[in-house]
Parts: structure tokens; C-alpha cells; sequence
């Protein structure tokens, strides 16, 4: 069966984050003041051929670990969806 | 109210994307045939002073359509939490 698997990468909390921070300044700068913080990560999106919704979800954790997330610097969360 | 707002933004289906096929090839090289198919796009969190749920949404759909999306290439979806 194929799972649709969302994967979030973030950066993590209390580490730098430029592109937030760049992002965060232009949109004060068009006058959207009401945003007070932004943080900018990764979503990811896979289709994931496995037999049952927790093989997917571990597959998908081993794609993280080895490839998708640097875990110095990022945070992960994983949702695996109805078969896509 | 600060109300903690996410937005994921994806390139259109139907739209080659480069990074998400590179990240394909690289899990099928590492063993994780199990992968169908990658699509790689941003994941947004901001944090938003409004009254209500309703006026963070607009105010974070005014930040996608100004800031954070190309609407040639890439779609979005919003999601609004509790109050962060």
C-alpha cells in the first residue's frame, strides 16, 4: 500500500534562524506588524510503499536520520496520512 | 492574542522539482527503494498578534500571497493553532 508521509524540518529552538529572521524583517518592513516571529524549515512530502501505516512511518524515520535532517541544527516531526 | 500560525508551501503539481527528485535518488541509493516519490517545499511557523483566528488567518495569507509564494510555481496551505 503507499502512505502519504509529511515530514517537517525546522530549526531548532534557540538557534539562530536567518532566513526566519530575514523573512520576519520584510514583512514588518510592507507593514504586516502583527507577525512577531518566524521560523523557516523544510516540508517534505513522500509517497511510501509499505505494509502497514507504522513500517511507513519508520521508513520514513530512517529517511530522516540518514538524509533529510541535520539533527545539530533541526528538529523533525513525521504524520503519515490515509494511503495516498 | 498571539495565535501560532503554519504555513506549508509546495510546488504545484505538475511542476518539475529538482529537489525533491534529487532527494529521491538519494534514499533509493541508501536502500530506501520503499520511496515512491519526494516533493521538497517550505514549512512556515509564525507567530501572529490578532483578535481572533480569522484575522491571523488574512493577515497570514496577506504575508504568502506578498512574501512567502510564487504563485507560478509553488501552492500553499494555511493552518491556525490555538494561541501560542
Amino acid at each position: 500500500m503507499t502512505y502519504e508521509v509529511y515530514v517537517n524540518v525546522l530549526p531548532l529552538k534557540g538557534l539562530l534562524d536567518p532566513q526566519g529572521k530575514t523573512v520576519h524583517q520584510g514583512l514588518n518592513k510592507i507593514g504586516l506588524s502583527q507577525v512577531a516571529d518566524v521560523r523557516v524549515g523544510k516540508r517534505i512530502v513522500m509517497h511510501i510503499d509499505a505494509n502497514s501505516e507504522e513500517e511507513a512511518k519508520s521508513i520514513a524515520e530512517d529517511a530522516c536520520k540518514k538524509v533529510l535532517v541535520n539533527p545539530v541544527m533541526e528538529g523533525y516531526e513525521i504524520e503519515v496520512a490515509q494511503n495516498a
